[in-house]
């Protein structure tokens, strides 16, 4: 399983991912997740990947070599961050279809990418490009999207971010969804890749990669770990006058 | 969908249920998914159900038929609650058996139960019953079972509960838990029942019945969600110094 997520605020993008690959529970390897391809200056596309391996290192290929040989559609052509979801979309149902028309009825080798970035004179954003090739993107509702092993970390999530969250903010929290996530299921699991992406900077230079045992990480987790606990221990008693018996229903 | 949460430590029993279920989204009612038995006085057996309202319904009735009639098996002949959970898993497949057989290809009505209580000399404990009949238990490792929409209430279960956590404190954390699902899942909703249930009382006195607007819910809500604010705020700065530029990997 795999667990990443793309924040895109006022002030930019943050993007977050595991490292934990499994094709079954005795091939359990380490993949970075997160990618970025050689484009232009003006540009930056960062891809952020969940599902079967071979389909999403297939699609990467695709795109590194359509940039290669100048294709009529690639990265560097796109002149929206739409039109590339388009485009990986496109590129992602093709290789998913050539395997599942070759190989044992019932296998489909879905894969689910975040596409996130900005191209100059766009505005930033992030995109969810779904198996089937169609996508959606975030919103100043709901500034986030997740693929993989989502719903562990969802909550926190929901609880602190806002459109005009802070860049530093959204990586703590994104951190501590991660965190929850990597403690709920063995399935994900360290390194974890953490880039930040300040709007119009068209510069990747924030980027961060914590091995389990990083001291920052620790903090983090003993910090939130420590002010829950204390949270807990804060809330108030029931009122026991305000429980009765509980009786059969008929 | 359905949240239910049975935790057995040390001290007792705390039995969780949302009240929301739906048959398609535009299907959504109100029905207790916590249920009592009229059992003899040397027992206490809970039930929390998810899943095929059709099956849930159909069981608990067998349930109620066979102790009235009193027949062979019943929930007041069963000697551990270990039989009592094969005995209504054995009911539950029958039911879903006899439906899937006669409807349309590709419907199952599955339904899974928890199962909780006490038998007079017997320990006390909670049973989860899967669609297929069979059971597990909770462990001193791991003291909870949740049924329907488990992921999301995971984290913090997984944070706070310990086998000698004090009932209180259960049910405190059951709420969370509760309010973190509903947050982000609208399928999961009000009114919440929670039952504790101290071990050896042969008693079921302990119980709540939560509306949405239930002061003591809304208090805490509102101290958990500050207090987590107060923690994430408290969470320590990226160390700038560490990052790097993030580089098109070949």
């Amino acid at each position: 399983m795999t667990y990443c997520i793309a924040v895109a605020v006022k002030d930019g993008l943050v993007l977050t991912s595991d490292s934990r690959t499994n094709a079954g529970i005795d091939h359990v390897s380490v993949h970075c997740k997160m990618h970025v391809l050689p484009t232009f200056m003006d540009r930056k596309i960062i891809l952020l990947s969940a599902g079967n391996l071979g389909t999403t290192q297939a699609v990467l290929d695709s795109l590194r070599r359509d940039i290669k040989e100048n294709a009529t559609t690639n990265l560097n052509t796109v002149r929206y961050l739409s039109e590339a979801a388009e485009y990986l979309g496109q590129l992602s149902v093709e290789k998913q279809q050539r395997h599942a028309n070759a190989g044992q009825s019932g296998f489909f080798p879905a894969a689910t990418f975040l596409l996130a970035g900005q191209i100059s004179g766009e505005a930033h954003g992030a995109y969810l490009i779904y198996p089937e090739g169609n996508y959606i993107k975030t919103s100043s509702q709901t500034p986030y999207l997740q693929i993989g092993e989502n719903k562990y970390g969802k909550p926190v999530l929901d609880r602190f971010l806002k459109i005009d969250t802070s860049l530093d903010e959204v990586a703590r929290c994104c951190l501590i969804s991660m965190d929850s996530t990597m403690r709920s299921n063995a399935s994900v699991g360290p390194p974890i890749d953490l880039l930040i992406y300040r709007k119009d900077s068209l510069s990747l230079d924030e980027y961060y990669n914590f091995q389990d045992d990083d001291e920052y990480l620790i903090q983090v987790r003993r910090v939130w770990q420590e002010k829950l606990s204390e949270g807990f221990a804060a809330l108030p008693d029931l009122n026991k006058q305000d429980c009765k018996a509980f009786e059969p229903a008929e």
